[in-house]
């Protein structure tokens, strides 16, 4: 039995929240039950220098989490002068993952940058993160499509991810923190509206898995992504 | 004619949803007008090494502003690696504020941590901070009443903050960002319930002010204040 | 009675000797009492980023504290790594103050910064600072006059500054540390040669105050300031 | 074809010289061809704040690459004054990959960290140093049984890792430099011993893959494993 | 000739104001010639961890210089975040050299810092700080003596520091400016009251220099050095 | 009797591999007994902005020392977000030896780095980066002559540097660890090949020393640099 008296291949309760923020190009209010996180789309002509001139954009991802999104209040990392390990390792993922599913030709010589911003935490963080931070990128990029400043899509796909795990041996989707704090292996996986994988990734937290482990952690994955995408689809309108 | 519309005397409408987060002992999201902050009050008892064993408690704020809260992304100052001056000013100003109306004794030697993000900004975010502050730190001592862990309230009165200023020779209360980028003086009030001051500060913005001219942003401060108390009883079901 | 023994609307003696250091286009040791601050204004053609090219210059202020400048040693910023909330609430003061009696436009393409550095602290740095810094950037200015690089003054009015506050219930003039550390309010004004406000701030320390405390303050103010004035007029030869 | 002429399932020669330095616990250092990382294990009976007086220790590991270790000079982690999230997340990798086959409670109130530093890069530098790591902790370890201040062996198996990816296509081993800044997907596989899975990451560059391709990862990335244990079985004397 | 008219083996004039501040428990205001140090000695009770609990005290230097002391403003290194390392490597000095001249185990269970600031810079900062500290140091000693908190005297000697360097090929002592920034070749001597060496350290700057350049600078810091210690005399009394 | 039992003038061992890593213009992995230190020179076009369009090139240094060089591990400096004031102090001194003997202008608009790591200490590790360095240096612009990137020697002269120190009352040539952490004095000499002295420095610890014990640390430097010059000619083929 799951913490949260889920079946084990259940999602919990997707919100999508669009246009949640109004000076953002792209904003999105994302939920995974109790896990809430505001993402926003930025868009800047303002390259880094690295790529200037090159007749290509970029999408990158900033995260952070409010100090008190947590159940004992963390440190604010402006206030601590850095970020985390961990947080850079989600805003690395965050950016990567959205890269995959954007054609940075398409996109021209601008700059997308997703904050997410955690404003209260119970599992999955970095997964509402990317499926919400699409949602902001998708606006983003209809506004610059209305407004004539693109005339072709960059964006290719959707894209979204969802956390599994192996909970007292079974496997699970969508850990709560409750889970995700007693998991004997838990992984991120990122995947295609198309079904294909942009980032596969599984720990063990104690205890080793196998091959077929991680399979099962993909099935499952799928079957949650299926209705992230769903969710997708309705916030945005399509 | 101000940009918004508004009478001189005019506040935006003031919203405050208490409990807007789950963690936190105490929390409110506060908007005036399209200035929205998330404030949460964190009772800790682990109190700074400075105070300990002094038979009395501290209240203390944060203070911050999500990258895209306002027109164009500012800089996460976790990513920067520091909290500027005004972050710094601003925060310290909530501190004490907030303190000007606990009684630290009462309080017991316990630490109550103020985080005040700002979610969307439009002028005035240091005074919402403050009256949203309030609202979370009275449900966080409520909350410690309840449990018996506070017998004596250690709130002595409420406190709320405005902001007023001198915009094209009108003196004006609660200026909204584009009032307050073209203000001749601007300038934040914050009083307790009682109608005394605890800190009064206006700054001449390009033309300098005389002492009526103080004395009528006092008087709007007073307006605002009586609105933004009523707000806050209703908040906290008083 | 004060602990000074001075009468409440008294001043501290001030001394300003123009002039103590040789390298920089304008210089000021100003003492308040024990207070002792060194001023030195710096002129350069280098502007900010964000200023090139509008015609216009800049006028900004950095404070310090040498470490033994206090009563007990302070920890050095520079070894800290960082400037305190309160460095940098009293630099932007500064700043603030001296611009508001510049004329940026004819200040011509060139900043010029004021660095007040507290040689020795018993009360009222901030106050000393503007009020030294003024006599600095009236020497630079009138260096840069004489050698034609300017033919018009931008500076339009003379700036000083001041701190009151409520001690025992009584409303004082220019706190030195004894009275500021016990002091129920205390605040600080700057006022223009003219007699008008560039800043009013009052803070309620313990006890709050109110309208007639402020205009008490205030009064008081204009009679400190009235002295600092005369005593610029001596320091700058006019 | 592979830019090394290497078969698709065959590694690059490894090397491991145990002992390479003299005040560590245990040291090792490994080359990949021409990738090479000096691991050192250090003990160290102080061990963190949060885990003291638990009976149990902690396995930890830092990661550095020498400014020269790449093809172009990088900057100095040191002198930037900070590590980059790149540099954090590989250290967190290492630290969680060994203590999956640690017993904590085994290791008793000790803190063994694994200090990764990269002599020469040429792709692969986070997986070789999990592999050497592993031999200078086995070393270290040793130690502490040879004088008895261990009487259990707290490791439970031998950990190796090394990264796959698809290459124009094909699923290719050991990726060098050459390979990684060009493949289509690149992960790393940790794996113990007795063949179970610590870690598996796969990341999706420019084109997405398949479940098939995943599996096909973890095949090649089984094979590398075995040649890395036996390497690692001849450095350690078993 | 030299730029400034002395003859290769003459000092500048030195002038020492002992108790220059107030606060600090010495003191002294040191110029040779047209630079100026305030040299300040904190006493504290509070020793560094690692001294803790030995039965003996420790004498340490900070170094700063304030922005505008040069001919052109520098940055101030509390606001760049970091300390040089010219800064570190000059407080190293000064500290060392005075530790050489006491007698940690009868200074007790304290610590002494000597701030050495800059207030004027025109070469040979440095060796004045050093000189200057020793009088703080020799006044806050005298002081702990006269409140019998020590009844035996830890200084065992005067110290005092001076610069030399060979300029157009001549021997010169205690460079200004000028000189020192085209100098071929110059140094630091840190001397004892009895004429031992503490410290001697020259650098060649564009042309070496030979074992008899060598004795020729040594030479002339023994002639300065003379000088300062009957300044250190005067200043304090003996 | 010395703790290594060396003869006063005996070096310990010295050798030198040129050409250790394979990605740097030039590579000697240096050691003096236990003490190794790996030297890098890498050549960049890109000079520092303040010696842009001089005509002339730069050399400059780093040093660093891995976290477990050391008898006890020492903490990384990239995680502690700084460089020691011993680092810098250490680069600073690699950089201008090597500048002494080398022709900036002949050099032409380029920047040569020498990063200098310690992978084992055992006393002795700045002079033996020096020397090295050196070496690394020679290699690289061996280099850029034989690719007729240069078509004259910029080097004037070969540069070694070597520790000497009084230890029990008698000069020491190249201490070891065990020598130097309990020496009287202790010094580093930079000679050129022509015997010229680049850099003295000597100082006291604990005894100060006189001028015949200066000149006696510098007889035995000329000794050992004699040896350093030797290896410098075999490792670079000359």
């Amino acid at each position: 039995m799951r913490p949260s008296g889920r079946a084990p291949d259940q999602m919990r309760e997707i919100v999508m929240e669009a246009g949640f923020t109004r000076h953002a190009e792209g904003s999105c209010l994302i939920a995974f039950g109790d896990t809430r996180v505001l993402c926003t789309a930025s868009v800047e002509t303002n390259l880094p220098p690295w790529l200037r001139g090159k007749g290509k954009g970029w999408v990158t991802a900033e995260y952070g989490m409010l100090p008190r999104a947590t159940h004992t209040r963390g440190r604010r990392e402006a206030a601590s002068g850095k970020q985390s390990g961990r947080t850079q390792e989600i805003q690395r993922l965050i950016g990567r993952s959205l890269r995959a599913v954007v054609d940075l030709e398409k996109l021209g010589e601008r700059q997308i940058t997703l904050d997410c911003d955690v404003i209260q935490a119970d599992g999955g963080t970095r997964t509402a993160a990317i499926s919400g931070a699409w949602v902001a990128l998708r606006i983003a990029v209809d506004g610059l499509m209305k407004q004539q400043l693109l005339t072709v899509d960059p964006i290719r796909d959707k894209v979204a991810a969802v956390s599994c795990g192996i909970h007292n041996g079974t496997g699970v989707l969508d850990l709560d923190y409750a889970e995700d704090s007693t998991a004997g292996a838990d992984g991120n996986f990122v995947l295609t509206g198309a079904g294909n994988i942009v980032e596969a990734q599984v720990t063990a937290e104690g205890e080793t898995y196998d091959e077929e482990g991680l399979l099962r952690l993909l099935r499952l994955a799928r079957i949650g992504c299926t209705e992230i995408f769903a969710a997708q689809d309705r916030a945005t309108g399509r």
